[in-house]
Protein backbone atom coordinates (compact mmCIF):
# COMPACT_ATOMS: atom_id res chain seq x y z
CA UNK A 1 0.00 0.00 0.00
CA UNK A 2 1.51 3.31 -1.03
CA UNK A 3 -0.68 5.73 0.95
CA UNK A 4 1.76 6.09 3.39
CA UNK A 5 -0.23 5.71 6.87
CA UNK A 6 0.11 3.08 9.46
CA UNK A 7 -2.99 1.18 8.51
CA UNK A 8 -5.49 0.57 5.88
CA UNK A 9 -8.96 -0.08 6.85
CA UNK A 10 -10.94 -2.58 4.40
CA UNK A 11 -14.67 -1.26 4.62
CA UNK A 12 -17.85 -0.72 2.95
CA UNK A 13 -19.92 2.09 3.12
CA UNK A 14 -23.11 0.36 3.68
CA UNK A 15 -22.64 -1.85 6.82
CA UNK A 16 -22.48 -1.02 10.30
CA UNK A 17 -18.97 -3.03 11.39
CA UNK A 18 -16.75 -1.36 9.27
CA UNK A 19 -17.63 1.82 11.02
CA UNK A 20 -17.56 0.59 14.32
CA UNK A 21 -13.27 0.60 13.76
CA UNK A 22 -13.23 3.22 12.02
CA UNK A 23 -15.06 5.13 14.94
CA UNK A 24 -12.16 3.32 17.41
CA UNK A 25 -9.31 4.29 14.87
CA UNK A 26 -10.46 7.85 15.25
CA UNK A 27 -11.28 8.19 19.08
CA UNK A 28 -7.58 6.82 19.17
CA UNK A 29 -6.37 9.32 16.94
CA UNK A 30 -4.55 6.70 14.57
CA UNK A 31 -4.21 7.78 11.06
CA UNK A 32 -5.30 5.28 8.46
CA UNK A 33 -6.65 4.81 4.97
CA UNK A 34 -9.55 3.54 4.29
CA UNK A 35 -10.42 1.00 1.41
CA UNK A 36 -14.33 1.10 0.58
CA UNK A 37 -15.56 -1.84 -1.27
CA UNK A 38 -19.00 -1.58 -3.06
CA UNK A 39 -21.41 -4.11 -2.43
CA UNK A 40 -21.07 -5.78 -5.96
CA UNK A 41 -17.03 -6.08 -5.68
CA UNK A 42 -17.02 -7.92 -2.23
CA UNK A 43 -20.17 -10.15 -3.29
CA UNK A 44 -17.84 -10.52 -7.05
CA UNK A 45 -14.55 -10.95 -5.05
CA UNK A 46 -13.17 -8.57 -8.10
CA UNK A 47 -10.80 -6.85 -4.75
CA UNK A 48 -10.31 -10.13 -3.52
CA UNK A 49 -11.24 -9.63 -0.28
CA UNK A 50 -10.71 -12.94 0.03
CA UNK A 51 -6.82 -12.16 -0.09
CA UNK A 52 -7.16 -11.03 3.56
CA UNK A 53 -10.41 -12.45 4.97
CA UNK A 54 -11.14 -16.15 4.04
CA UNK A 55 -15.04 -14.97 5.36
CA UNK A 56 -15.08 -12.60 2.29
CA UNK A 57 -16.56 -10.17 4.53
CA UNK A 58 -15.68 -6.59 6.21
CA UNK A 59 -13.85 -5.25 7.78
CA UNK A 60 -10.21 -6.31 7.34
CA UNK A 61 -7.28 -3.98 9.06
CA UNK A 62 -3.77 -4.57 7.85
CA UNK A 63 -1.05 -2.82 10.52
CA UNK A 64 2.01 -1.51 8.11
CA UNK A 65 3.70 -0.32 11.33
CA UNK A 66 3.36 -4.59 12.64
CA UNK A 67 4.90 -6.66 9.54
CA UNK A 68 1.10 -6.25 7.38
CA UNK A 69 -0.13 -7.99 9.96
CA UNK A 70 -3.94 -8.62 8.79
CA UNK A 71 -6.65 -9.13 10.85
CA UNK A 72 -10.62 -9.06 10.72
CA UNK A 73 -13.78 -10.17 12.43
CA UNK A 74 -14.26 -5.90 13.60
CA UNK A 75 -14.12 -6.68 17.73
CA UNK A 76 -11.23 -8.74 16.89
CA UNK A 77 -9.72 -5.67 15.51
CA UNK A 78 -11.34 -3.04 17.96
CA UNK A 79 -9.52 -5.40 20.76
CA UNK A 80 -6.06 -5.73 18.98
CA UNK A 81 -6.35 -1.52 18.38
CA UNK A 82 -6.30 -1.18 22.21
CA UNK A 83 -4.16 -4.19 23.08
CA UNK A 84 -1.22 -2.66 20.95
CA UNK A 85 -1.92 0.97 20.59
CA UNK A 86 -3.99 2.23 23.58
CA UNK A 87 -1.27 2.34 25.72
CA UNK A 88 -2.35 5.33 28.00
CA UNK A 89 -5.38 3.06 28.64
CA UNK A 90 -7.66 6.00 27.08
CA UNK A 91 -10.97 3.69 25.64
CA UNK A 92 -9.53 0.11 27.60
CA UNK A 93 -8.61 -1.58 30.66
CA UNK A 94 -5.63 -2.66 32.17
CA UNK A 95 -6.34 -5.16 35.17
CA UNK A 96 -6.90 -8.58 33.81
CA UNK A 97 -10.16 -9.13 35.09
CA UNK A 98 -11.27 -6.04 33.11
CA UNK A 99 -10.28 -7.11 30.42
CA UNK A 100 -12.25 -10.04 30.42
CA UNK A 101 -15.09 -8.40 31.37
CA UNK A 102 -14.68 -5.55 28.37
CA UNK A 103 -14.06 -8.69 25.85
CA UNK A 104 -17.43 -10.44 27.18
CA UNK A 105 -18.79 -6.97 26.08
CA UNK A 106 -17.90 -7.13 22.70
CA UNK A 107 -18.89 -10.72 22.66
CA UNK A 108 -21.99 -9.88 23.57
CA UNK A 109 -22.09 -7.34 20.99
CA UNK A 110 -20.62 -9.58 17.87
CA UNK A 111 -23.39 -12.36 18.90
CA UNK A 112 -26.37 -10.26 20.59
CA UNK A 113 -26.60 -7.42 18.70
CA UNK A 114 -24.92 -7.52 15.60
CA UNK A 115 -26.42 -10.46 13.85
CA UNK A 116 -30.19 -10.05 14.83
CA UNK A 117 -30.11 -6.36 14.03
CA UNK A 118 -28.85 -7.20 10.89
CA UNK A 119 -31.73 -9.95 10.27
CA UNK A 120 -34.12 -7.41 11.16
CA UNK A 121 -32.42 -5.19 8.58
CA UNK A 122 -32.34 -8.13 6.44
CA UNK A 123 -36.50 -8.81 6.39
CA UNK A 124 -37.21 -5.27 6.98
CA UNK A 125 -35.43 -3.67 3.39
CA UNK A 126 -33.18 -6.15 1.60
CA UNK A 127 -35.29 -9.66 1.63
CA UNK A 128 -37.28 -10.53 -2.10
CA UNK A 129 -40.78 -9.56 -1.96
CA UNK A 130 -43.17 -10.76 -0.13
CA UNK A 131 -42.25 -9.39 3.27
CA UNK A 132 -42.44 -12.38 6.16
CA UNK A 133 -44.19 -10.43 9.02
CA UNK A 134 -43.01 -13.20 11.15
CA UNK A 135 -39.63 -12.90 10.75
CA UNK A 136 -39.65 -9.03 10.87
CA UNK A 137 -41.44 -9.38 14.27
CA UNK A 138 -39.03 -11.74 15.85
CA UNK A 139 -35.75 -9.22 15.30
CA UNK A 140 -37.73 -6.12 16.00
CA UNK A 141 -38.40 -8.37 19.62
CA UNK A 142 -34.59 -9.46 19.94
CA UNK A 143 -33.96 -5.55 19.32
CA UNK A 144 -36.18 -3.97 22.45
CA UNK A 145 -34.88 -7.23 24.46
CA UNK A 146 -31.14 -6.07 23.92
CA UNK A 147 -32.42 -2.75 24.56
CA UNK A 148 -33.47 -4.09 27.83
CA UNK A 149 -30.79 -5.71 28.79
CA UNK A 150 -28.38 -2.59 28.06
CA UNK A 151 -31.26 -0.52 30.41
CA UNK A 152 -30.98 -2.92 33.15
CA UNK A 153 -27.21 -2.41 33.00
CA UNK A 154 -26.94 1.36 32.09
CA UNK A 155 -29.30 2.62 34.66
CA UNK A 156 -26.92 1.68 37.54
CA UNK A 157 -23.85 3.01 35.93
CA UNK A 158 -22.19 5.09 33.41
CA UNK A 159 -21.13 3.08 31.12
CA UNK A 160 -21.09 -0.96 30.38
CA UNK A 161 -17.56 -1.24 32.66
CA UNK A 162 -18.52 1.16 35.05
CA UNK A 163 -17.48 4.80 35.21
CA UNK A 164 -15.06 4.66 32.44
CA UNK A 165 -16.01 4.78 28.45
CA UNK A 166 -14.68 2.17 27.02
CA UNK A 167 -14.56 0.24 22.70
CA UNK A 168 -16.91 -1.47 24.55
CA UNK A 169 -19.47 0.95 24.54
CA UNK A 170 -18.67 2.51 21.28
CA UNK A 171 -18.73 -1.00 19.83
CA UNK A 172 -22.83 -0.15 19.80
CA UNK A 173 -23.29 2.34 18.82
CA UNK A 174 -23.54 1.95 14.80
CA UNK A 175 -25.65 -0.90 15.48
CA UNK A 176 -28.03 0.96 17.68
CA UNK A 177 -28.27 3.70 15.42
CA UNK A 178 -29.41 1.64 13.04
CA UNK A 179 -32.21 0.14 14.99
CA UNK A 180 -33.30 3.34 16.53
CA UNK A 181 -33.86 5.26 12.99
CA UNK A 182 -34.81 2.47 10.67
CA UNK A 183 -35.66 -1.05 12.35
CA UNK A 184 -38.21 -0.32 15.45
CA UNK A 185 -38.77 2.93 14.78
CA UNK A 186 -42.43 1.83 13.73
CA UNK A 187 -42.78 -0.98 16.05
CA UNK A 188 -45.43 -1.14 19.17
CA UNK A 189 -45.13 3.08 19.61
CA UNK A 190 -41.12 2.74 20.12
CA UNK A 191 -40.33 5.76 22.24
CA UNK A 192 -36.50 5.67 22.72
CA UNK A 193 -35.76 7.70 25.53
CA UNK A 194 -39.33 7.17 27.50
CA UNK A 195 -38.87 3.61 26.63
CA UNK A 196 -35.07 3.37 27.35
CA UNK A 197 -34.09 6.36 29.49
CA UNK A 198 -30.49 5.17 30.49
CA UNK A 199 -29.70 3.62 27.00
CA UNK A 200 -30.82 6.71 24.94
CA UNK A 201 -28.74 8.98 27.82
CA UNK A 202 -25.71 6.29 27.04
CA UNK A 203 -25.99 6.59 23.21
CA UNK A 204 -26.15 10.84 22.63
CA UNK A 205 -23.40 10.62 25.53
CA UNK A 206 -21.18 8.40 23.05
CA UNK A 207 -22.43 10.80 19.79
CA UNK A 208 -21.32 13.64 21.45
CA UNK A 209 -17.95 12.49 21.72
CA UNK A 210 -17.54 13.20 17.87
CA UNK A 211 -16.27 10.20 15.84
CA UNK A 212 -19.37 8.32 16.02
CA UNK A 213 -21.55 10.96 14.60
CA UNK A 214 -18.68 12.04 12.01
CA UNK A 215 -19.29 8.42 10.78
CA UNK A 216 -22.59 8.03 11.15
CA UNK A 217 -22.47 11.45 8.75
CA UNK A 218 -20.99 10.56 6.56
CA UNK A 219 -22.28 6.88 5.96
CA UNK A 220 -25.74 9.32 5.20
CA UNK A 221 -24.41 11.28 2.94
CA UNK A 222 -22.60 9.04 1.27
CA UNK A 223 -25.72 6.78 0.86
CA UNK A 224 -27.27 9.54 0.17
CA UNK A 225 -25.10 9.92 -3.02
CA UNK A 226 -25.94 6.64 -4.46
CA UNK A 227 -22.59 4.54 -2.61
CA UNK A 228 -23.05 1.51 -1.13
CA UNK B 1 -21.93 -22.82 46.42
CA UNK B 2 -21.11 -25.64 48.70
CA UNK B 3 -20.31 -28.01 45.80
CA UNK B 4 -16.45 -27.32 46.73
CA UNK B 5 -14.98 -27.80 43.19
CA UNK B 6 -13.48 -24.37 41.84
CA UNK B 7 -16.33 -23.71 39.11
CA UNK B 8 -19.59 -23.16 39.12
CA UNK B 9 -21.41 -23.25 35.44
CA UNK B 10 -24.97 -22.40 34.65
CA UNK B 11 -25.74 -24.02 31.73
CA UNK B 12 -28.53 -26.15 29.84
CA UNK B 13 -29.25 -29.17 28.19
CA UNK B 14 -30.59 -27.76 25.52
CA UNK B 15 -28.21 -25.24 23.84
CA UNK B 16 -24.65 -25.46 22.61
CA UNK B 17 -23.02 -22.89 23.99
CA UNK B 18 -22.73 -24.31 27.67
CA UNK B 19 -21.48 -27.47 26.35
CA UNK B 20 -19.17 -25.30 24.32
CA UNK B 21 -17.90 -24.44 27.44
CA UNK B 22 -18.16 -28.00 28.91
CA UNK B 23 -15.63 -28.69 26.09
CA UNK B 24 -12.69 -26.57 27.27
CA UNK B 25 -13.28 -27.16 30.85
CA UNK B 26 -13.08 -30.61 30.20
CA UNK B 27 -10.34 -30.37 27.68
CA UNK B 28 -7.87 -28.89 30.76
CA UNK B 29 -9.04 -31.25 33.46
CA UNK B 30 -10.73 -28.23 35.55
CA UNK B 31 -13.38 -29.30 38.02
CA UNK B 32 -16.87 -28.25 37.41
CA UNK B 33 -20.37 -28.22 39.18
CA UNK B 34 -22.70 -27.88 36.12
CA UNK B 35 -25.77 -26.41 36.79
CA UNK B 36 -28.23 -26.92 34.67
CA UNK B 37 -31.47 -25.06 34.45
CA UNK B 38 -34.25 -25.92 31.71
CA UNK B 39 -35.63 -23.85 29.36
CA UNK B 40 -38.47 -22.82 31.39
CA UNK B 41 -36.02 -22.05 34.34
CA UNK B 42 -34.13 -19.33 32.47
CA UNK B 43 -37.45 -18.37 30.76
CA UNK B 44 -39.38 -17.45 33.84
CA UNK B 45 -35.97 -16.51 35.78
CA UNK B 46 -37.15 -18.75 38.35
CA UNK B 47 -33.88 -19.29 39.78
CA UNK B 48 -32.63 -15.76 38.70
CA UNK B 49 -30.24 -16.55 35.72
CA UNK B 50 -29.89 -12.61 35.34
CA UNK B 51 -27.95 -12.60 38.89
CA UNK B 52 -25.45 -13.36 36.84
CA UNK B 53 -25.59 -12.18 33.37
CA UNK B 54 -27.89 -9.67 32.76
CA UNK B 55 -28.62 -11.04 29.36
CA UNK B 56 -30.59 -13.78 30.88
CA UNK B 57 -28.99 -16.31 28.48
CA UNK B 58 -26.54 -19.36 29.43
CA UNK B 59 -23.73 -20.04 30.06
CA UNK B 60 -22.15 -18.16 33.11
CA UNK B 61 -19.30 -19.42 34.88
CA UNK B 62 -18.25 -18.63 38.41
CA UNK B 63 -14.81 -18.79 39.33
CA UNK B 64 -14.47 -19.61 43.17
CA UNK B 65 -10.43 -19.57 43.11
CA UNK B 66 -11.11 -16.24 41.94
CA UNK B 67 -13.33 -13.98 44.22
CA UNK B 68 -16.26 -15.58 42.68
CA UNK B 69 -15.38 -13.81 39.56
CA UNK B 70 -18.33 -14.10 37.38
CA UNK B 71 -18.08 -13.77 33.60
CA UNK B 72 -21.02 -14.38 30.71
CA UNK B 73 -20.81 -15.15 26.88
CA UNK B 74 -19.15 -18.40 25.81
CA UNK B 75 -16.22 -17.10 24.08
CA UNK B 76 -15.24 -14.99 26.67
CA UNK B 77 -15.38 -17.46 29.42
CA UNK B 78 -13.30 -19.89 27.01
CA UNK B 79 -10.59 -17.19 26.53
CA UNK B 80 -10.86 -16.16 30.45
CA UNK B 81 -10.22 -20.22 30.92
CA UNK B 82 -7.46 -20.14 28.71
CA UNK B 83 -5.74 -16.75 29.46
CA UNK B 84 -5.85 -18.01 33.35
CA UNK B 85 -5.57 -21.32 33.56
CA UNK B 86 -3.81 -23.01 30.39
CA UNK B 87 -0.42 -21.59 31.34
CA UNK B 88 1.05 -24.79 29.77
CA UNK B 89 -0.83 -23.27 26.25
CA UNK B 90 -1.89 -26.75 25.84
CA UNK B 91 -4.84 -25.20 23.94
CA UNK B 92 -3.92 -21.83 23.11
CA UNK B 93 -0.79 -19.85 21.91
CA UNK B 94 1.93 -17.07 23.80
CA UNK B 95 2.41 -14.87 20.94
CA UNK B 96 0.50 -11.70 21.29
CA UNK B 97 -0.20 -11.84 17.50
CA UNK B 98 -1.17 -15.31 17.76
CA UNK B 99 -3.58 -14.55 20.66
CA UNK B 100 -5.27 -11.81 18.50
CA UNK B 101 -5.89 -14.61 15.45
CA UNK B 102 -7.10 -16.59 17.88
CA UNK B 103 -9.54 -14.32 19.09
CA UNK B 104 -10.34 -13.64 15.68
CA UNK B 105 -11.64 -16.82 15.04
CA UNK B 106 -14.06 -17.28 18.62
CA UNK B 107 -15.36 -13.90 17.47
CA UNK B 108 -16.48 -15.59 13.88
CA UNK B 109 -17.45 -18.83 15.74
CA UNK B 110 -19.56 -16.07 17.99
CA UNK B 111 -20.89 -13.85 15.61
CA UNK B 112 -20.73 -15.84 12.06
CA UNK B 113 -21.61 -19.26 12.80
CA UNK B 114 -23.40 -19.70 16.67
CA UNK B 115 -26.71 -16.80 15.42
CA UNK B 116 -27.06 -18.07 11.78
CA UNK B 117 -27.05 -21.65 12.69
CA UNK B 118 -29.09 -20.77 15.67
CA UNK B 119 -31.68 -19.35 13.32
CA UNK B 120 -31.59 -22.45 11.11
CA UNK B 121 -32.69 -24.54 14.17
CA UNK B 122 -35.43 -22.14 15.19
CA UNK B 123 -36.95 -21.68 11.62
CA UNK B 124 -36.22 -25.36 10.90
CA UNK B 125 -37.72 -27.09 14.38
CA UNK B 126 -38.83 -24.21 17.00
CA UNK B 127 -40.87 -21.54 15.04
CA UNK B 128 -45.02 -21.65 15.68
CA UNK B 129 -46.39 -23.14 12.19
CA UNK B 130 -46.78 -22.70 9.76
CA UNK B 131 -42.85 -23.24 8.18
CA UNK B 132 -41.66 -20.48 6.38
CA UNK B 133 -39.13 -21.99 3.71
CA UNK B 134 -37.57 -18.91 2.64
CA UNK B 135 -36.51 -17.85 6.08
CA UNK B 136 -35.22 -21.75 6.33
CA UNK B 137 -33.56 -21.88 3.55
CA UNK B 138 -31.47 -18.28 4.20
CA UNK B 139 -30.01 -19.97 7.46
CA UNK B 140 -29.52 -23.12 5.37
CA UNK B 141 -27.53 -21.34 2.75
CA UNK B 142 -25.66 -19.23 4.88
CA UNK B 143 -24.05 -22.69 7.33
CA UNK B 144 -23.11 -23.88 3.95
CA UNK B 145 -21.33 -20.74 3.12
CA UNK B 146 -19.58 -20.65 6.87
CA UNK B 147 -18.72 -24.33 5.79
CA UNK B 148 -17.21 -23.02 3.03
CA UNK B 149 -14.93 -20.70 4.86
CA UNK B 150 -13.29 -23.40 7.21
CA UNK B 151 -13.02 -25.68 3.99
CA UNK B 152 -10.42 -23.16 2.04
CA UNK B 153 -8.96 -22.60 5.56
CA UNK B 154 -8.67 -26.48 6.88
CA UNK B 155 -7.56 -27.59 3.07
CA UNK B 156 -4.14 -25.93 3.55
CA UNK B 157 -3.75 -26.58 7.31
CA UNK B 158 -4.35 -28.90 10.21
CA UNK B 159 -6.29 -26.50 12.44
CA UNK B 160 -7.89 -22.71 12.44
CA UNK B 161 -4.61 -21.30 13.96
CA UNK B 162 -1.98 -23.90 11.70
CA UNK B 163 -0.39 -27.05 13.15
CA UNK B 164 -2.02 -26.63 16.27
CA UNK B 165 -5.16 -27.56 18.02
CA UNK B 166 -6.82 -24.54 20.01
CA UNK B 167 -9.92 -23.41 21.82
CA UNK B 168 -10.40 -21.46 18.23
CA UNK B 169 -11.13 -24.70 16.64
CA UNK B 170 -13.03 -26.74 19.82
CA UNK B 171 -15.87 -23.68 20.09
CA UNK B 172 -17.22 -24.80 16.56
CA UNK B 173 -18.16 -28.19 17.10
CA UNK B 174 -21.35 -28.21 19.03
CA UNK B 175 -22.86 -26.05 16.35
CA UNK B 176 -21.58 -28.20 13.42
CA UNK B 177 -22.95 -31.12 15.09
CA UNK B 178 -26.05 -29.78 15.54
CA UNK B 179 -25.91 -28.68 11.68
CA UNK B 180 -24.34 -31.80 9.86
CA UNK B 181 -27.41 -33.73 11.99
CA UNK B 182 -30.13 -31.69 12.14
CA UNK B 183 -30.06 -28.52 9.98
CA UNK B 184 -28.29 -28.93 6.13
CA UNK B 185 -28.38 -32.76 6.27
CA UNK B 186 -31.51 -32.82 4.32
CA UNK B 187 -30.63 -29.81 2.50
CA UNK B 188 -29.68 -29.64 -1.55
CA UNK B 189 -28.36 -33.92 -1.40
CA UNK B 190 -25.69 -32.69 1.64
CA UNK B 191 -22.94 -35.20 2.00
CA UNK B 192 -20.87 -33.63 4.33
CA UNK B 193 -17.32 -35.65 3.38
CA UNK B 194 -17.55 -35.09 -0.21
CA UNK B 195 -18.80 -31.56 -0.42
CA UNK B 196 -16.71 -30.86 2.46
CA UNK B 197 -13.68 -33.09 3.19
CA UNK B 198 -11.30 -31.29 5.19
CA UNK B 199 -13.88 -29.43 7.45
CA UNK B 200 -14.73 -33.73 7.97
CA UNK B 201 -11.47 -34.60 8.69
CA UNK B 202 -11.24 -31.64 11.10
CA UNK B 203 -14.74 -31.98 12.98
CA UNK B 204 -14.34 -35.92 13.52
CA UNK B 205 -10.00 -35.60 15.16
CA UNK B 206 -12.09 -32.80 17.42
CA UNK B 207 -14.33 -35.55 18.50
CA UNK B 208 -11.88 -38.02 18.52
CA UNK B 209 -10.07 -35.56 21.56
CA UNK B 210 -12.80 -37.01 24.23
CA UNK B 211 -14.23 -34.33 25.87
CA UNK B 212 -16.34 -32.98 22.81
CA UNK B 213 -18.03 -36.75 21.85
CA UNK B 214 -18.50 -37.23 25.75
CA UNK B 215 -20.48 -33.92 25.69
CA UNK B 216 -22.45 -34.35 22.54
CA UNK B 217 -23.14 -38.24 23.65
CA UNK B 218 -24.42 -36.84 27.48
CA UNK B 219 -26.59 -34.20 25.53
CA UNK B 220 -28.34 -36.68 23.46
CA UNK B 221 -29.15 -38.84 26.16
CA UNK B 222 -30.57 -36.22 28.30
CA UNK B 223 -32.68 -34.87 25.02
CA UNK B 224 -33.71 -38.48 24.75
CA UNK B 225 -34.95 -38.52 28.33
CA UNK B 226 -36.88 -35.58 28.38
CA UNK B 227 -34.78 -32.92 30.26
CA UNK B 228 -34.66 -30.16 28.30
Amino acid sequence: MSHGKPFTLITNVLGPNGWKVEIVLQELKLSYEPLYLSIEEIATKQLSVTKYNPNGRIPALIDHQNNDFVIWESCAIIYYLVEKYDTQRVLSVDKFEDKMILQQWLFFQASGQGPYFGQCGWFKDNAPPPKIPEAIERYQKEILRVFSVLETVLSKQSYLLGDKCTVADLAFVMWNELAIKGYVNDYNNFDFPRDFPAVHRWHHELLARGPAQTCIDLRGAWLAAGRR
